[in-house]
């Protein structure tokens, strides 16, 4: 789907549509004058970007959303990004934080004209301990480059998710990124142990620490986890790291209901204890349409529902009689009908594909209406459910796929394009549903710019109001990635 | 050790010195009048404390430190809370919220007159989740409570320390407790799903959620773990709390020197992988002191260090393969000299009790000089024969133990009584030293009121100002517990 050009400023057909929904008007910033690009011309020369060079940054990744910011900016040190950032200030330029420009809730393109501020140059692993595990580096460093860095060296990255390939590590500790290793290794509030961080004033805070422990006062690191670049732009993150597995086993397996889905996690995290890893799952019409799009062929297959089980340990031995015994145990209770073991890396990366590129297969579909809901595990696939039948002809899909073992359904509908009426019929009714059951409307992908009039769908008023304090206090001109994470209106 | 009143309030001699030192002052807050105590009485009756019974809360564990209370209140529910901190903020009467009282920092007492609003009723477990593994309570559950009501259900605490007998769990997350398990099931930050807090004004803050993601804007709930008490009131607590290990073994160790105690724990953390639960250490005078004064008995003698590794796992005979592969490798390569494995609960605990007591037999020697500090594993005990060098004949004893694992030594001073020139021996210097290396002057413990005027050692001038700054917007009139965490003046 092309991104159809709107009027004036706000590009695509959504972002006009939510803009008129929500009444989000661009707020007073400066405009950016030809002075305003001399000055960083001077300050980063040659890492400036202008004119048609800027379009991809200003497109989300699901071409969903489209600003129409006129510069790009790419600093390679946390000198310049507090230069840069002083200087907006003081000019009361607004600015947008951009990292792989992965996200999926608008989070990480302007609005309106926003300056782009990339991490792209900003790739340096700055120290690695081979004792404590503890990665320093920059935040615009590539996940996938940082964690074949760690294998090289014995260790693994605490996160793995689907956009490994262009997300940068400084992306996903902004939105608190969750994945597929969230079961095993958990959050990034646990596993990064400093930030470096830019305020919107341009002061740098040094919480960079390598720690794993570290009780003096208050942990202002945490409040940069997950906020979207609304409080101040992560430079440089220090991270615990997992010792990289010495066997990994993966079985994909058929499940003929969803409540046999349920008591095949229940079983397998009993019977696999430590060494479970991940545990995802995805109904048949995933399969269908990563079939039909990708051409990946799946080795189990005619059943409504299909489950990844990952085991990692340090003893293959060991590791493969825990995977048999549950196997067997799950076959015969009847809870697994059909299912495949890997053990060698090839068939590994071939199943886990099937699971990985669900999101990119659904691009292929037309328009998609993604949500990222946590719930209760038991009701988990009760919206799925109740979803397709609400919206029976007019939409063309209803998927439901996700990391079950951390209560995390991710729901997808597709259209041949994006219509207002459609997305009424979704919304409110998706984060009503979920409110119902004391769910979270964002799982792991944020607010960003499509969900922000949600939060309180999931956050009591009394919280939105201290969160808006903190904003206040840290960004009182409201510079950074404005239109985002918070409501315009309480 | 007795606790000598000193002049007026600040009761113990230390809390005189230290307020000499850094001038601490009584801030300008009301005096307790009977009208209060009225007030409170038709509230919660039965449930305020006067007189001589209050005596016991004046006082920390340690019997370091002492306040001069009046009044001990004890709510039941989160409205009485808010009432109490309504009224309290009304009147500018300030607050300091206890919990089991087992802090080593003076966090946990009053410094002079402060109201003590104390946990202890509040201590109904809310709900728990047999499928996720998720814990509701309120905040005054005693951790060894929580930990028994869960083993009956095939599940455990994510937290363990020695203090469990008496500590509140609303203590625990206020302090960010660290502990015996760290190591294996991380920090607090990730296994605490949701708080309940109430604010200095009264108004309660609902952040109870049960859900293991949950990406709508800031994690409010991040401020107050670790804020010792001084931007809130923790009232309830959800957290993620681990299966039940089907099979635990003990290791207990003798190591010729520090470096072959390094060894063995990247050795063990080698080949024991996911089943590592803990890697504690202590030095022979630990040895010495808990065999002295609690009349324990080691199974293991001679060396000048000790090692505790814990195992917890799904399959006994896996977990026993891989231990014993790992002592046989330990002690072929005279990493160890002499040891002895548990796999029974008696033994087990016998042999944790070595560990887990030596806090209990320092307080037999006089007065002890605590620091909780984080280093780089390598350096940790460089720290200890510095100190000790340093000393001499001055202090009794100088020893050092602690979670290894984690970077986390707990350097211990005795002497027969508290005295100024041996504090100035030690302090700034072990400050210093930390500082040096980028450690943390308190791992686990916090700042409380005697660590306090050293966070500098650990933090940057920006960010002990962005703390005071959210100090000053949750509690304006700085009612909860003053005198704690931050510094009186930069």
């Amino acid at each position: 789907p092309g991104v159809p050009r709107g009027r004036g400023c706000a590009g695509s057909r959504e972002v006009v549509a939510t803009c008129e929904r929500y009444a989000v008007r661009r707020l007073p910033f400066a405009r950016l004058a030809d002075g305003d690009v001399a000055f960083f011309e001077r300050l980063m020369p040659g890492r400036v970007v202008t004119g048609e060079e800027v379009k991809p940054f200003n497109v989300d990744w699901l071409k969903s959303v489209r600003g129409c910011s006129q510069l790009v900016l790419k600093p390679q040190t946390t000198a310049e990004v507090s230069q840069v950032l002083r200087y907006c200030h003081e000019r009361n330029l607004a600015v947008n934080p951009q990292g792989g420009n992965t996200g999926l809730v608008g989070g990480s393109v302007p609005v309106f004209d926003e300056i782009i501020l990339s991490t792209a140059l900003m790739n340096q692993i700055i120290s690695f301990d081979k004792v404590s595990g503890i990665l320093v580096c920059q935040a615009g460093c590539v996940l996938e480059r940082l964690n074949e860095y760690l294998e090289e060296r014995g260790f693994i990255m605490p996160l793995d998710l689907g956009a490994k390939g262009s997300c940068h590590i400084g992306g996903n500790v902004a939105t608190n990124a969750g994945g597929l290793r969230l079961l095993r290794y958990g959050s990034l509030r646990g596993t990064v142990l400093g930030l470096e961080v830019v305020l919107a004033d341009g002061s740098a805070l040094d919480c960079l620490t390598s720690l794993r422990k570290d009780n003096t006062g208050y942990d202002l690191k945490q409040l940069f986890i997950g906020s979207e670049g609304t409080l101040g732009v992560i430079t440089a993150v220090s991270i615990l790291c997992p010792q990289k597995p010495k066997a990994v086993n993966l079985a994909f397996l058929g499940c003929q209901s969803f409540p046999k889905v349920l008591e095949t996690f229940t079983t397998c995290r009993a019977m696999l204890g430590e060494i479970l890893s991940a545990y995802e799952f995805m109904d048949e019409k995933c399969m269908e349409l990563v079939e039909r799009h990708l051409k990946l062929s799946s080795p189990v297959t005619d059943s409504p529902f299909y489950v990844l089980i990952e085991t990692s340990g340090s003893n293959a031995t060991h590791d493969e009689e825990k995977l048999n015994n549950f196997l067997e145990q799950a076959m015969a209770s009847g809870l697994v009908t059909d299912g495949t073991v890997a053990t060698d890396d090839k068939k590994i990366k071939v199943l886990w594909g099937l699971r990985e590129r669900i999101t990119e297969a659904l691009t292929h579909e037309g328009y998609v209406y993604k949500y990222d809901i946590s719930l209760p595990v038991g009701k988990l696939y009760d919206l799925v459910t109740d979803m397709r039948a609400r919206l029976g002809q007019s939409a063309k899909n209803v998927v439901g796929y996700g990391h079950l073992g951390d209560g995390n359904l991710h729901l997808n509908i597709t259209a041949e394009s994006y219509s207002h009426s459609l997305l009424d019929a979704i919304e409110p009714f998706v984060y009503e549903w979920t409110a119902r059951y004391s769910g979270s409307i964002s799982a792991e992908h944020g607010l960003g710019f499509k969900k922000k009039q949600f939060i309180q769908y999931s956050k009591p008023r009394e919280a939105v109001v201290l969160m808006q304090q903190f904003k206040a206090m840290l960004d009182p001109k409201g510079i950074l990635n404005p239109y985002k994470t918070l409501p315009s209106a309480l």
